[in-house]
């Protein structure tokens, strides 16, 4: 399976750093009860397993991934004590492993945008989720994204990424598709809702963790695809990436990006 | 001043049908204490002033306008006994007729986007402000706006009414400028944050609001503009609208825009 943002140390970095800025805005409203067996779809390295066992303290946890390499990451995580709720497997999303009604709860994050055939996803986690059971996703919408000041050449870089996405066959803009995702793959649609981060001079520290330690390393996580494939030129590239960065070091940047999370039941 | 809408009874229409579908959205939080002096600037045809003073039902209110024609729609509300406590004036908001801190607060909806020199017409709405006094402003942002399904004709279509708004000198992507603007013109930025509207097949009365009584028509205010001005070819244009109706029509149709709503003082 291709990753458009591959599977480096720093990129490892962003995940987890980007899980903790986010984590407000996107696990809010996310508890499982005692005993509850969750399968978390596409866990990566874990960064956003952390924050799903705060949140339910009494959850069981089975975390999945195809990616030998982030499981490896992963498994640090087991020398924290709380991780004794947490198994990590090396699973297919799109053939489970595990029998029919597994699971009383699935979550995925940052998943769908990076597939071949979400809808087949879908169906296959519903397969192993128990009826009445709900799945919760976030993914985002990189078309959702703007910023001031809005330079050519910042448009052009972060347009880069949405095309190395594209190229490998994958919807960075999948946010806005994934209420029907869900209804198409049989869900009874609960709840989906924008989650959105929108920041300037009044909330710097948030500004500074989404433009410098989430947006521009994401877009850099991609850079040898944009390049390689003549997506920006690299002048343009180069600039852009300064011009997105400068976003946070102006009094007058702005930044605006939303999330979308969705609450499905099998029914 | 050129207006990108123009004055037609249709836009009235629509102006006053998108106060009432986005009233939650963008009044809820705005208040104003009994026999607080409120100066609306560019009331137009009084579409926002009903819902202004619904919400400070003691509140005494100065609404202005540079248009002539609007204006003369507004009055047809003073019918409305509610309306005594509202005082409809022609003025310019770059040069107003009113003395020094003449008012407690300011009210600013829509008008921004719509003005050769946004800073300068903050400035002389401080003038008329008293110390201490706050300034409410809520501007659109066209450049926030997405949905599904997209096709290229119906994002081609949007991107003319852009163009066009651009083409008479104006920035209808104002929102994401809102705080800077605020901050330049020298007041002391409280809040600034989103007001978002997103709409699926869970909302189908506020998805049907949204595209096609306000997005739509919007765009077809706009369309000899568009059209004269070459800015869209005209059968691109023409699918395109029918494509952005038929967002409202589909099962997997969903649109996002937001709004951005800013609280300042006047030091």
């Amino acid at each position: 399976m291709a990753y458009v943002h591959g599977y480096s140390e720093r990129e490892t970095q962003r995940l987890y750093e980007q899980a903790g800025i986010l984590e407000d805005i996107l696990h809010s409203g996310t508890a499982f009860s005692a005993n509850a067996r969750v399968l978390e779809a596409g866990c990566g390295v874990g960064a956003q397993t952390r924050l799903l066992m705060k949140r339910s303290p009494e959850a069981v946890f089975t975390c999945i991934d195809l990616s030998e390499k982030s499981l490896a990451t992963a498994s640090r995580l087991k020398a924290q004590p709380e991780f004794r709720r947490v198994t990590f497997l090396r699973e297919d999303i799109t053939r489970l492993g595990f029998a029919e009604e597994s699971f009383d709860h699935v979550f995925v994050c940052f998943v769908l945008e990076h597939l071949d055939a979400p809808v087949a996803a879908l169906k296959e986690l519903k397969r192993a989720l128990r009826t009445g059971g709900t799945i919760t996703v976030i993914e985002g919408d990189h078309g959702s994204c703007f910023w001031h000041p809005e330079t050519p050449e910042s448009v052009a870089a972060w347009n880069g990424l949405i095309a190395a996405q594209r190229n490998i066959g994958h919807d960075p803009n999948i946010g806005r598709r994934l209420a029907p995702l869900l209804t198409g793959a049989g869900f009874a649609l609960q709840t989906c809702e924008p989650a959105w981060l929108y920041a300037d001079r009044l909330k710097p520290a948030l500004r500074d963790g989404m433009v410098d330690h989430i947006i521009v390393p994401m877009v850099q996580s991609a850079e040898e695809r944009i390049l390689a494939d003549h997506l920006v030129p690299k002048p343009v590239y180069e600039k852009g990436i300064a011009d997105l960065s400068r976003v946070d070091q102006l009094d007058e940047g702005t930044f605006f990006y939303t999330w979308f999370k969705a609450v499905a039941r099998k029914p």
